[in-house]
């Protein structure tokens, strides 16, 4: 079922992009944190549209609204439910293509599973805007995973075919992560930069997208979190990086590239450094057994490019039930990469929360 | 936690590689289903170990006792518990090197997780034998879903660095797909075949191991199938994909590639199939904004190369602390990605059955 | 864990009696659901204060925001959301007695248990108030069930010591529940109702409280809702009754009764009716095994008195842990029984919609 | 759906009463935790038949068999699966009167919630036979709660109409409620066991049964168990307590009397012993808002008279639709209130041992 995710917290989750609001409760929050809204804030800001000319124009403000389980500037330990209003939305934008089904969308599928009641309009439930909460609640989860001193940070891997180096999965810095996260196009080599930005933008004027790849890191984990049978950090992971739009693939450590060593390459050997049980090579991502095994967690994320774009392609009107033509017109990124950053992030913060409980 | 999944359906599974009895528990299953016990006696065959020079020789019988829920050779409604007693286990294999965490396995994880009162004795629940409960499981799900002509098939898309064909996820045929699921090794291209299977049998003989990849395909899924947030048919089957031992990374359709691809090359464009929709490619493999859209589902996994070789490691002795070498002398396979195929394939006919109730 | 109730919808509720908002999100309701909003404020009315001299007068118009998943009139599928904003709220009420435990309220459990941190402010998340959002939920699946032709109505069995009828648990009509729902102080037996407001009033007038008895009858259910284990028609009803404030006390049918009888007495005897399968008796409430078995459904629950009255009281206060006098001075009803009455009818649909997916 | 229970901890429960075995798989379990077995053999024993002409001469050894999650006398943090095998069935003694819907027992509404497919031979999964696996489960709680100071104790509130003293909520001691788990046939005020005793026999004698009524407590409770919304501790032990086939009331504290004090009588005033927060009565049985106070939780909970009588009974042939005579002559308990002692016990250890996790 839609809306429900957690078992030791569980988040609820709703809303649909041109309705009265999104947003979403957060069960199993520890009484008397003390909540960092200016975090929270900049979080949100991360994710929200509207900041360079490699997103949408559709400036929307993206402010929270706590409506329970905060008192006195600290959780109260009861349900958290936020809510984030909508303002922004020009609703006729989508009516006139109501029937068209844009391809690689949530269209068509929304539709018949949904016998056509769902509120269509600028993708409705299935909106990318939904993450929105999502960045919310990991900013929660990762301000108090940041008292316990573990650290989230990613970089865009990939644009289109423009490759950035890889994270140093053995040897990673704290700083560096940290460093990540302050800057909206992070890269590790930053002469990548340009070539990727180049192409995104060249993709917009073109009326086209471009997709890429988001790799993410965690450190400072305990060892122990996760579970062999079912909820592997793998599976827990994976099951919320497959709930945010347009994530097709995940790959753990070396991911497909560990299938091409041979075991005595690929197994990463122990030893021990000062007290610490260290591996003297990463290919498991910081995972075995479905369980932490102290060294950084890495992963990588492939984003499709955005769905929606202005050139014309092949669809179907729905009522019609014949073939049509579609040029999309709304306020779309030519690439939504760097906004899918923070919301990787926040989801991997929710998912270790979860698992750390 | 650790052993239930599901929402319509929970599983609840169990067991060590070395203690009494393995098993699982169905709850869900609706009343009145005839199972055909030969059907499922074949999947576990599939599975199980010591069928060729390809895989360990430990020759484990794995007959399934249905010990509820079962009456009259029909389903009753009630909770199913099968448990496959272990009958041929080698402890003593293991006990001589219980404090030398095997590199790439859950050893180290699980002694740390669980303070080291873990049934260590090879792997106990980290041991890839309690997938068989899965494929009993998934036996079941199978033949529910094939009565409602849904098939599910997979192959064999890489050992080592030898590549198979991909499926065609446009146009796939059943026939296809079912002739697969015949073969103990199955790839498309039988070119391939000698080759890889050569890799695997150079591995064993050097005291290695090799990995590999599996493509698995689902034909006649209904539309509708999954669901936006947080369950979507990604999320469901990666959950359960992940908690497959030795599993790295999945990737739905075209993937890792989706992201190299323009918006107007990866959108999967529609047309009218007489009253049928289709789209004119698949690289979604099958599922928009989370949901099944009646094409292919089609997703790769990783398999990582088995952790137990026989060739010298470093490791860590976890009492002494300290460095020591390791010479795995247990019965392991060189590649298990061939007894990999049917778990993925139950896992997979598992989540697809929880998703269609 | 607080907060999320369900299998096959899941309720999510948040808020506080004080704080900015109240509400709850439904999952998994149908698309295409029309929802009757004037039936919803109905009900809504039914619960809300300031109705009579009976009540506190607290007047909160208790006016439904729904955020999500409802357009063009009918559910889209997706999860619901609906808000009611706290506007009569008067805290300074409250602030002068924050230390002081008012006696039978979760006022020290919830200090204790939320470490000081829970919202206090007339109850916070523990007040009768957040039952709202459980009666507009209830709302909804009532009108759901009653397009199925099922049927829920109460009423008050008991105020203090004096007593109505019950039910005719074999022969219960329908319009006489239906009428029963249209009645701020239902009972069987009109000639009760004077005395029971009577000592109502008394109460009140000497700063006191008294609690009572609600009958319940669910009529029309279908044979089958409900499991053996864990979750029978008692326990899943008795498990959101049980949620609601003040009550202490559930019994199915003949309840503490049935056990003074002999089994040749308690055990209702089937015989056929046309083509219906009835019992002459029905000491078991319409579930047998936990399991509806077609005969009106009838529980009970006992209403403790309100817990806040004027009267002067012994209690602690909590920050110097000494014994301290208590007079309080809010507005609160003397009796809750005839506001609990639609919270019970509401808790009542939402179980049997669930058991009904 | 049936089968699996819990949050934090989670059991999963399966069998038939004639089937091949019954068990239960529990979940959240520490690891390291030692596990006496012959606590958890007399536990067995307590519930098991054959004991005294009281009840059924059906002699069943109930011997467990642990096959997962134990090694070396300790849990191991795994899923720990236990079976119970069914020894001696006569099944013959139920296929002459397979069609014969037993009155007040869950036949009919089994027969048609799992259309006529559920396993009939002595009531399937519907029999208190399945109630050994939780009184399994509860051993291990208990044992643990019990090294915590936790005690559980219970006695026979009432057989028939003959009463028994209530407990002292105030001042209850733990000796008092140890001596009675030593008893076949507790009760606090031994002149009325005689009588008791007695009445069961002649009902007996009769072919008929009686029920009565089980009076629980549990001391030296942490403050602050169970949730506001929706896990009360009211919700979390009437869910288990309605699980338990016969029970058809439960009663927290005063119960159904607390309703018919007014508020000043009813409420629990506070008052400081030494540094302790203790109240001057306990009509609320030890839970306030949903939650622990620190007082003794005391409820009761009601037992139907044995369904299953030799007298003979109205009732239907399923098959034919007809009426019919039914006397059945298994062999049943006159009365089961002394063997669902142990069982009240069991259930409530879990939900207890759910809340403390």
């Amino acid at each position: 079922m839609s809306g429900v995710w957690g078992n030791k917290i569980k988040l609820s989750i709703f809303g649909e992009s041109h309705g009265k609001a999104i947003g979403i409760t957060i069960n199993g929050l520890q009484p008397g944190i003390e909540l960092d809204l200016d975090y929270i804030n900049k979080e949100m800001e991360r994710r929200a549209p509207g900041n360079s000319e490699l997103t949408t124009p559709r400036k929307e403000k993206d402010s929270v609204d706590i409506l329970s389980g905060f008192f006195n500037g600290k959780t109260t330990g009861s349900p958290l439910c936020a809510v984030i209003h909508n303002t922004n939305t020009q609703s006729k934008d989508y009516s006139r293509t109501k029937d068209l089904m844009r391809p690689s969308h949530g269209d068509l599928t929304g539709y018949i599973k949904y016998g056509g009641f769902n509120d269509y309009r600028g993708g409705g439930h299935f909106s990318g805007r939904i993450t929105a909460p999502l960045v919310f609640a990991g900013a929660i989860c990762k301000q108090i995973l940041e008292s316990k001193g573990i650290v989230i940070g990613s970089h865009i891997k990939r644009i289109s075919t423009i490759e950035d180096e890889s994270f140093n999965m053995v040897d990673l810095k704290e700083e560096e992560l940290k460093e990540l996260t302050k800057d909206a196009f992070p890269v590790l080599n930053k002469s990548v930069e340009a070539g990727m930005k180049e192409a995104i933008v060249k993709a917009k004027d073109e009326q086209d997208s471009v997709g890429g790849v988001i790799e993410t890191a965690v450190l400072n984990l305990p060892i122990g979190l996760g579970e062999p049978f079912f909820d592997s950090v793998e599976s827990t992971l994976a099951h919320l990086l497959f709930s945010v739009p347009a994530i097709k693939a995940v790959e753990f450590g070396a991911g497909f590239e560990i299938a091409k060593l041979r075991g005595s390459e690929a197994n990463d050997e122990y030893y021990m450094d000062g007290d610490k049980i260290k591996t003297s090579s990463n290919n498991n991502g910081g995972i075995l057994g479905g369980i932490t095994n102290g060294m950084p967690l890495v992963f990588k994320v492939a984003v499709k490019p955005t769905a929606s774009i202005g050139k014309a392609q092949n669809t179907i009107d729905i009522e019609k039930r014949e073939v049509s033509k579609i040029e999309i017109v709304g306020r779309h990124d030519p690439c939504i990469v760097p906004r899918a950053l923070p919301v990787i992030e926040a989801v991997t913060a929710i998912a270790i929360f979860e698992l750390m409980q």
